[in-house]
């Protein structure tokens, strides 16, 4: 085998399982020996238990995650293995495995090792780790981006397949920029923070890196779920939308700020295009909210929840923390309660803002990053370099966003450029397939059963028609238009409604009809909205599919009107018209 | 026309109002002369400007609260009229009307003036005020409870129809229980706080005092919906259930304290039988962790809040504040940023568990208060009495819950009792249904538009049958079998699946169905469970009425064995068996 083999994503290692070309064996064979680049281990699995593992998945190969190899940010517990978040001295032997972690090995994911971070996950750039700065995969003394830096780089460099992270305020995003992987910050709750030290716990997110961005959904898809025991844990629907009628928003320059790098600002622009050309429209959007919200975080009194969890440790062990790290935590300290609730009303009202703007658009395209810095520049100014890095991301989880980071091609100096695919929580699914969409790649992405149905409209629902608001209204949105298949009949009954009636098969003829995709918890109410014989069903369509779809119930057709011959309900308007 | 005339709720006064037994303009007359008890107004409408009112109405019938006499709290802006808050430093004239009083303005409602309550709406006793300590109706030096006094005292006096309390810690409910009527403390948001001074604006509620639940009702349905600009407006489906669907959970007696109170005791043991008569089951539930909820408001951080909204004004004004009033804002500055993190944290974990008991049970029955005290026995130990008024309702707006408090007769020495239906946000209607059936209310309480169904199943959904666990999943009810009309016809289809297909009248037969209750928005999944040639559409029942049900193709019916015969699905199944 070749390393080759391992710097593989999901679907290619699957493939090479599949065909016999790999086993899982070899993989762990290699994960137990490769060399990494610094500092992005904290601990790995001992080979024999990885050796272990590999013969325990044997037979396993349904599991969705096979044999996959990935790795988990050292502030998650992993039962029988420290868990440090980069402090030695807060170090402690975890007792059970976090159950964000344990529902990937159950889907047969094999798990390599814990990466380095940011200490306490505080930081947005990879340098602040008494085991040692993180550098780029790109080089040239880069920074790999924090706090999530060993997570990112392990992907990047091909050590696993994928990796868990976690974010509170970028740390899933800015590593997944510095290093051109994708990164995906989940809507807060969607995967369970049980077993993971604690940042902001109202905002920490444990996020995914992948190669691309289907290997994320894969991951999301076993990662997410209901957690018992787990007070943080979310469930909702998920919102899907095809690229295509995404309604997409991008900043208004005037309220950007690339830090004068010029290169980056060319990406962002080039990405608005490639976007553009996919989605149904793009309009410009202030990002002053968003920004204001962001400040809240750093500046702001939610310090004092990063505080409010390290408090009693710190007392004891301040000489065991960075510097600059016990710095920002004591700077909550500062805070009284009344600043906080009064920067809670105040994030109330920004994130009211931020609903009425995802009423006008789906998703929001920003850098993820305004610019790069390498660890001497970090160094120099370790705090205002690390707000900037933090410009398009701290805002997120206060304003309850999901967020995908894609890869945006390079600088013309070879550095690694990033777009963050911004939407409202649950949103995943759209913001997956936009991804997807932009990065071309093939396979359509799912995230396992999403709560959006097709259904087919006939008559008064179609557009131009006067009940085409309560689709609208609903959440509907126009996909396209097809015919049934040549068994059905139209008729207009004697309230004029038209009614399609199923009949024997040639016994009909293909009638226009509207797809419409739209949530399935709108079919009540759109089935509440009309009455007898009207029902909704399942109708074929002239390619042989089923969708659902309006139907009438056959005895109403006594007494009706046959327009069957026009082919459908615009087709009869029209002549009756002329 | 008699003061009785106003001493009637909504419907007696519509009615009246009706027959032309009373006019708008009387009713104006009256509240314009009307003595009220002592400290119930702090402003009332001029005499000049209620004729007016009057005069304006006219014509105005088919509005809902047409000519109906009601007070505001005077914490909450109406525009033209000072705000006090009951602090005479603190007033300001109000530009504008907060939109939930323009909404009942809109409703046909005449505002007849503003009430008493305890100083900046904090206190639970109504004697917290520059404007007079407030007594119940019920006399014998009983306080009127607070903070909304006035409020509860004007309606249960006869001095108004309803009146808009607000609620905190339970200044919705308190009065409601001392004063013997009906106190509605609706979901957070469900009713706009914009024009209203802040206590906790994140616990915030606009409450509605009234004779009886339909009243409640009316003017809840008057008052809610969505508030542009008020970052804390929510919507939200509601939960609707009838009464005999209902888990009711009671207090498991051991966490009840009556403080010695045997009267109020033996009218909640009452209470519970009468429920237990009208509801599904009742279970015994542990108040522990409502209780610690409780106990954060007003001993935890949350005191903050409070102080967070008036630091400034209490820096200038500190001589201008009711001692007791400035001691208990004034203890929100000891409180440091963790704490409130900290104590938000343990709340999170305190409302998933009651998310679990709400899993169990749909609505919870406490005593709104332990005991009741005079304005003297108050005096005596102003915090510890306040805090016990607030032991049953202070964790309900930390919980997000919403309550209904309804009179629960009184104690042999003639003091009222009173209970408080407690459910999830958004149970509304079921705390209304529940309400109206333990009053004996005639009329059913309809909110508006609920976002239950009612849904015929013919086959393989009735109780017993294979898929009925589905409908049950998505939060149906059994609610009664009935047969369809006479003009259906029931199949076999090869698949095994029954088919029920309307015929033309007369060529079929009843057919036994069963009607579930279930959210509208459980159509769309339970219609995603099966395939054509089934749908949803209507299904007209024996007794004429048109309820949804599933319905089969006609054309599928060509092949399919015909069961009409046997009377319906569960007839077939025992031939079969037999």
């Amino acid at each position: 085998m070749t390393s080759t083999a391992i710097r593989s994503g999901i679907a290619a290692l699957r493939e090479a399982y599949r065909r016999g070309d790999l086993r899982v064996a070899d993989v762990a064979e290699r994960a137990a020996t490769a060399e990494a680049p610094d500092g992005v281990w904290i601990s790995r699995v001992e080979p024999g238990a990885l050796r272990r593992r590999a013969a325990e998945l044997q037979g396993k190969e349904h599991l969705p995650l096979y044999g996959i190899p990935f790795a988990v940010k050292d502030n998650i517990d992993v039962a029988g293995m420290p868990t440090t978040a980069a402090c030695p001295a807060f170090a402690y032997p975890a007792a059970r495995t976090a159950p964000v972690v344990e529902r990937l090995l159950e889907a047969g994911a094999m798990l390599v090792g814990k990466t380095n971070l940011d200490q306490f996950a505080t930081g947005l750039t990879g340098t602040r780790s008494p085991y040692g700065a993180v550098q780029s995969v790109y080089g040239g003394g880069l920074v790999a981006g924090g706090s999530s830096s060993g997570s990112a780089v392990a992907v990047a460099a091909g050590l696993v397949a994928f990796a868990l992270g976690t974010d509170t305020a970028g740390s899933g995003r800015v590593p997944a920029a510095m290093n051109g992987i994708v990164g995906l910050k989940p809507t807060r709750g969607l995967l369970s923070t049980l077993g993971v030290v604690p940042a902001c716990r109202s905002l920490d997110c444990v996020s995914v890196f992948a190669l691309d961005v289907a290997d994320a959904a894969a991951v999301l898809g076993a990662a997410a779920g209901p957690q018992d025991g787990d007070p943080w844990s979310r469930t909702g629907s998920f919102k899907s939308q095809e690229a295509a009628t995404v309604r997409l928003g991008l900043a208004r320059p005037d309220t950007l700020d690339f830090e004068g790098d010029r290169g980056q600002a060319e990406r962002y622009v080039a990405a608005g295009v490639a976007l553009s050309r996919i989605t149904a429209d793009a309009t410009a959007v202030d990002l002053g909210p968003l920004l204001e919200a962001g400040a809240l975080l750093y500046e702001g009194p939610w310090v004092a929840e990063r505080l409010a969890g390290l408090e009693d440790f710190l007392r004891e062990h301040a000489e065991d923390v960075l510097p600059l790290t016990l710095g920002i935590l004591r700077s909550g300290g500062s805070f009284a309660a009344t600043d906080a609730f009064r920067a809670q009303h105040r994030l109330r009202e920004l994130r009211a803002a931020t609903a009425r703007l995802f009423e006008r658009i789906d998703v929001l395209a920003l850098p993820t990053v305004p610019t790069t810095y390498t660890i001497d520049e970090i160094a120099a100014e370790p705090l205002r370099r690390n707000a900037i890095l933090g410009r398009y991301t701290q805002f997120a989880n206060l304003l309850d966003l999901a967020v995908l980071t894609v890869p945006n091609g390079h600088t013309p100096d070879g550095r690694p450029a990033s777009l963050s695919l911004i939407g409202p929580a649950f949103a995943e699914p759209t913001l997956l397939a936009l991804g997807a969409a932009l990065l071309g790649e093939a396979h359509a992405v799912h995230l396992g059963k999403t709560q959006d149905v097709e259904l087919a409209v006939v008559g008064h629902h179609l557009r131009g028609e006067a009940r085409n608001g309560e689709l609208v209204a609903l959440g509907g949105r126009y996909a396209r238009t097809t015919r049934t298949a040549d068994c059905y009949r139209l008729y207009r009954l004697p309230s004029g409604v038209p009614g399609l009636v199923r009949a024997g098969a040639g016994e009909g003829a293909p009638i226009e009809v509207e797809i419409w995709r739209l949530p399935a918890a709108a079919l009540g109410p759109l089935l509440g909205s009309v009455a007898a014989p009207l029902s909704i069903g399942y109708v074929s369509t002239v390619d042989g599919a089923s969708v659902q779809g309006f139907l009438c119930e056959a005895y109403a057709a006594a007494g009706a009107q046959d327009i069957t011959a026009g082919g459908g309900w615009r087709a009869h308007r029209q002549e009756e018209g002329s």
